[in-house]
């Protein structure tokens, strides 16, 4: 049963690593998708997780992973964030790693804390029903649940992953958890279309809510070494003599798995695994086609403009524009075209074909263009 | 009949003005479509027309007739251009008055003399068969007749207008002469189609010859007050203390009047205009679609890329790309696509959308957005 006070003990953990390689020219190594405003709200993406974050465990129980180049922009973008909450990898080690460290730094702390890990870059538009979830996601982790909250479907998507769910779980202040029988992988369309009509798929949004030490003793299951690696750095983080010799010893070294892996199929498989599901709207903005449809209201016969000093003349035109420049760009007769006008890079492709764009970084990168990267 | 010696009294004239709005952004008003290479020759097409004509009437007996603006660019491409040999435009009068002044002031210092117009920005492939129908056609025009060279169609081409063939004449020197019994307007897809499968029609490419005395009777027929204008501009046109004043008085004043409608079409309408057919490969290059063709050797599963400095990423895409900066442009399953890259502007559109392309300058104008045009 629920502790009272257990939303007291939660701290929210937001891991800023990737660099969103499918929006690339926009999304660059060293201006990572985190770090972009995709909705035009005026604020980045991480601001925006950060804001949604404070209402529920407060400014000062928010830590952040994140690489040690993007240090000062995460710092530009949260002010409030306490030193003590910034935990800098030298190299990305996968979501295991960040999160399981920052767990284990934090149960050190404060014994019995409640994590949920929240990625950078989501778009997440009801402030009200996430809380709510979250808060029902406590619950649960309290329990000993491992616990996801998964976004009910609104259409067959293809691009993400899903959660098949079981059986109504009795947790106290968590009235609509259930259990979570399978994690699987982003399907066909025919397939997806089926999970659509099921009502029993969630959409996987990667937030997993759970006491530190539960979600330890899972990472210690599946991955005992990596486990001992993330106890062995979290004891010598607090330390100044002794984190840095830690960091470059064992983080190198550490295992790099997605979390999903790890710790949520496992659970999941073991009946360990709680859901929560989220009526929120929710979009992980993973590509450009996800980002023309965020910007354009969902009608695609719209054309969707994103940049302050966008100077654009659109003529029977579709898709979306992002400009970084201050060019003049003029349309004529494109259906659901993407075009990324940056500095240094011009991307001109179209929304079917907005998944394919992580094969010109890596092409760029086989031709040695890593300027643009 | 042909006097011995035509081609010693033969004087080509390049009226080099317009801008090329359907090649915007490519094409400016302080960049001109003649000032650029379209093909990757390596030469401007002013140059091109230049090379092409020096073999037939020599250096020292080619006029230019171009903007104020545009001198010290059009001195730089043709360094062995006659001083005496530049018409300078003040501001532009449309074809008529270019080429009559040209006329008028060749007809003044040599009288007798045979002047042939061509435009500066054509592209023309076969230099061989291009000097043979001009030779014909000179020796057309000193029988008396306007004398057009019109181009045998390859396509039922709906950009071009066309030049109906009459009967035969006979002509000394010109033995594939034809009348011409009209001018027509450019076509739709049906009427363009039965005009190749006629065989009796012929693209109009714009290139007039004649006697320079004939040339200017046309005009006056038609166009009494132009002429007279024409021949008083000349008259004061080699003496530098009259030029200036009469430049500034007369040439504001002068009716903007295509060439076209003010002697060819009368002429053809009277029996005095003859037409040589032309064999070699020719064109306008009027748009991105015409550009595009001209550049992949007419396959338009390629993708053709113009830019000395390009740095093209694609994959599954087909059009073409015009690289002015040094940006990596990639493209993503883009069929049939323009691309103008440029310092200040970015056109987007497809080659079935390439004549709207002016429009684009013409919103631009009214939106106040001059600076890129």
């Amino acid at each position: 049963m629920t502790t009272p006070g257990a939303l007291d003990r939660f701290y929210s953990v937001i891991p800023a690593g990737g660099i969103g390689s499918r929006l690339w020219p926009l999304s660059r190594a060293d201006a990572p998708k985190f770090l972009h405003d995709l909705t035009g709200s005026g604020h980045t993406l991480l601001r925006d997780t950060w804001d949604r974050l404070t209402p529920i465990s407060g400014e000062q129980r928010i830590m952040v992973v994140t690489g040690r180049a993007h240090r000062a922009a995460v710092e530009a973008q949260l002010p409030a964030l306490a030193d003590a909450n910034v935990v800098l990898e030298s190299e990305p080690r996968d979501s295991t790693a960040a999160i399981g460290l920052a767990a284990a730094i934090l149960e050190r702390r404060e014994p019995g804390v409640i994590v949920g890990s929240f990625a950078a870059d989501h778009v997440i538009r009801n402030q009200r029903l996430f809380a709510a979830a979250v808060k029902e996601a406590v619950a649960a982790a309290d329990e000993g649940y491992i616990t996801t909250i998964g976004i009910k479907p609104t259409e067959p998507a293809i691009g993400f992953g899903y959660i098949q769910c079981g059986g109504a779980l009795t947790v106290s202040g968590a009235p609509s958890a259930l259990a979570a029988a399978s994690f699987v992988e982003k399907p066909d369309l025919a397939t997806a279309e089926r999970y659509l009509d099921s009502g029993s798929y969630l959409w996987n949004a990667g937030m997993f809510i759970a006491r530190a030490d539960r979600l330890l003793e899972e990472i210690g299951r599946s991955k005992p070494e990596l486990l001992a690696g993330l106890l062995e750095l979290a004891a010598a983080w607090d330390d100044p003599a002794t984190r840095g010799p830690a960091v470059d010893r064992i983080w190198p070294n550490l295992e790099k798995i997605a979390i999903d892996y790890s710790v949520a199929e496992p659970a999941a498989a073991g009946g360990r695994l709680a859901v929560i599901p989220g009526y929120f709207d929710w979009d992980d903005v993973g590509d450009f086609a996800s980002l023309s449809k965020l910007n354009s209201g969902g009608r695609t016969t719209d054309l969707a403009i994103l940049g302050a000093d966008a100077r654009v003349l659109a003529d029977a035109s579709s898709g979306i524009v992002v400009s970084q420049t201050k060019r003049v760009i003029s349309l004529i007769g494109v259906k659901d075209i993407v075009i990324v006008d940056t500095p240094d890079a011009l991307l001109v492709t179209t929304t079917d074909n907005a998944q394919r764009v992580k094969s010109v970084v890596d092409a760029l990168k086989v031709s040695g263009s890593t300027d643009v990267l």
